[in-house]
């Protein structure tokens, strides 16, 4: 609240410093489980895939110099000498105006180098059939190796593995594989007036229920995090000391909403100093909301202060936690963190002030632009107000040095 | 492949179809255990939110009439009368000329109105300040039921939980909710020539490893199904249907990969009219790939036939597949499904057909247009390849009555 010891930085010093921190370390996990996790490894492939040519269609194996220049009126007449079996080398080759049934996926015998479509040929009797178009060598054919040449880099650390990442792991026999850890998130809601949320109705006066515990152990999750343990600690920095003091030994993260603004009962920052043994990194961030957020760390763990304001609280966790949580799993995160980014036009006028950077829940309206473009309300909420953030599709950032945007104004809408 | 008892349906038929299916049910889960589910029952406030006039600032409660007109040359001089404890009813009220210390959240004493922020006023003594600025009724305070009214709805049947509505239902007090059931996805492939992915190098030859498992099992688990059994069967009608029969049991859905070709090994249809007594309600969709997919069900439960190249069939999961899980979950689905869409221009032309619908992988290439949009590559990929599917960053769709598309068109990128 403009007392001199808060030194704020601005986001962008915040993000450097969060870019700059290392991964917190990595686990090998099956394959199988692996979706979503970040690839800590390089993974080659150790053999061709496919390791023999495959027919990639129904048809005949054939020389192609067999059927060249074969037509309708002119057909390649061939020898049926086999049949090509699902899963086993062909015992048999293919000579001069040979051919063998083959199925899609079915290994080409030898001799042969493409493969005729059967609706481009009729069987004339059991032994013979006649090829009414040419082939090119190779076609109809997988290579070995046209999927994946042996040797090959098929993945590196860093890649977010999707479910076709893993059928390509599948393919090269991969079925465990090293990724980064994903960080384990307690939460702490402070303040003597927090009652836990299953506090039943009619609630005693001058108490709310827990509101932030939910929803920061929420967005942790949607950032990679495995959720871990929710508290609830009244005023007492003792208490607080006592309770992230214990609950940093078995998580690699703490946030603690309420008491980081200079106000009436501020202990954060004192708990912060006693747990990090003086590591704060961040005490005030040029953001609004979110300006009296802290951010510590000691021992490979971290700390972050929150305001204790519902929907400031998960601002500041999409501004900067949910970025920092992705960055110890080893991924290179976007700031601000969101489900996806959408182009619109303001609907009203937004105003800001020079010198921090504003995130402003906004509406998607119904009704387009003639554009097509869509139009963005802004959720002007009263401060402390959680409906306003349930109702917000998503947010919008007016840059530091902007002293507000315009109605009619592009902007960029981060979805939640 | 062309024969008559394909009776192939447009992709918009199928979406119809599955547009009409039921929720599969419902269960009631904790709300901390709920994020990204579909809320199955609607959710009123039984009180209001805050159930007492708040203060949304740190500073003095007063009575808005006392310091109208107050400016630095002639501030308003109140009484201190105490001060608020957070969490507890203050025991006293304001009279004329009266205030009392509150901090943000603390409950206003009867008789205030308003709250005067710390940084407008200066303590003359300890029982007096002097007041700089005017607040109007109601500044700095959030009112009863001003952020949730009592009785209000603060959810609906369809909602999809996200880290700020689990806040708001925490906010009323509601801590368990009834939510649409994941449905349980069985994976089953099928082909002599496949054989476990953990099977080691060097693989046999003319077999592969098992891709599709993983690939369907991770869509399914992205489209918020959970994933079951992943098995792998041979070309044996009888081996097929008992397998099949036996996950259905306890499975809500069953994927089987491969056969569902009219090619020679097909069983998949005999298979699905053996389950589900004949309810096959699509054998073959004007998509490509996708074309031979059959759907099929009975007694609540679902069958899906896909193709066995895993490009084809990672693509019928994304445009049709996922959507239906979706649907299930009582969830309204877009087509096809996707994390995100993005808008840009193509490098080069690409070809269709009238009469289907094509899904074409595509990269987005890191050089921007002049404009600031991405650059989107067609990956014409040979079927059968799973790397193809791998590279990609998503995919573009082209028209059932559209004969292609050219460089620097526009197109919608979905992106995996």
């Amino acid at each position: 609240m403009g007392k001199e010891f808060l030194t704020v930085k601005s986001r962008e010093e915040v993000e450097k410093l969060i870019r700059s921190l290392p991964a917190l370390g990595t686990e090998t996990v099956k394959v199988v489980e692996a979706i979503g996790r970040i690839v800590a490894e390089e993974i080659c492939a150790v053999e061709a895939v496919p390791h023999f040519a495959r027919a990639t269609m129904d048809g005949y194996a054939v020389r192609a110099r067999d059927v060249f220049g074969a037509s309708e009126s002119l057909p390649a007449l061939l020898r049926i000498i086999g049949s090509v079996e699902m899963g086993r080398a062909p015992d048999f080759s293919i000579g001069p105006y040979e051919a063998a049934e083959i199925a899609t996926g079915g290994m080409l015998p030898d001799g042969a180098d493409a493969v005729v479509m059967v609706e481009h040929t009729e069987r004339v009797d059991e032994d013979v059939i006649e090829v009414y178009r040419p082939v090119a060598p190779g076609q109809n054919v997988l290579g070995v190796g046209e999927d994946i040449p042996a040797g090959k880099t098929v993945m590196g650390p860093g890649a977010r593995l999707r479910p076709q990442d893993i059928g390509m792991l599948a393919a090269v026999g991969v079925t465990e594989i090293k990724v980064y850890r994903r960080p384990r998130v307690a939460v702490v809601s402070t303040g003597d007036e927090i009652v836990p949320p299953d506090t039943p109705s009619p609630l005693p006066p001058a108490v709310i229920r827990d509101i932030n515990a939910y929803v920061l152990s929420g967005f942790a999750e949607m950032a990679g995090a495995v959720p871990g343990v929710m508290a609830h600690v009244v005023d007492d920095p003792r208490e607080l000391i006592d309770t992230c003091r214990s609950f940093i030994e078995d998580h690699d993260v703490v946030l603690v909403s309420g008491g980081s603004s200079v106000g009436v009962r501020d202990y954060t920052l004192e708990v912060f100093e006693a747990i990090t043994d003086g590591q704060v990194l961040v005490h005030g961030v040029a953001i609004r909301p979110g300006k009296p957020t802290i951010f510590g760390s000691g021992r490979g763990k971290y700390l972050w202060g929150l305001p204790g304001q519902p929907a400031s609280a998960a601002m500041v966790m999409v501004a900067l936690v949910c970025p920092f949580l992705l960055q110890i799993q080893g991924r290179s995160p976007e700031f601000p963190f969101c489900r996806s980014v959408l182009k619109g036009f303001l609907t009203k006028n937004v105003p800001s002030v020079h010198g921090r950077e504003d995130y402003i829940p906004v509406v998607i309206l119904p009704e387009k632009t003639d554009e097509g473009f869509v139009r963005v309300e802004p959720l002007f909420g009263r401060s402390g107000m959680i409906s306003t953030l349930s109702e917000a599709d998503g947010y919008i950032v007016i840059p530091e040095h902007v002293e507000g945007l315009y109605e009619d104004e592009e902007v960029k809408v981060y979805l939640l």
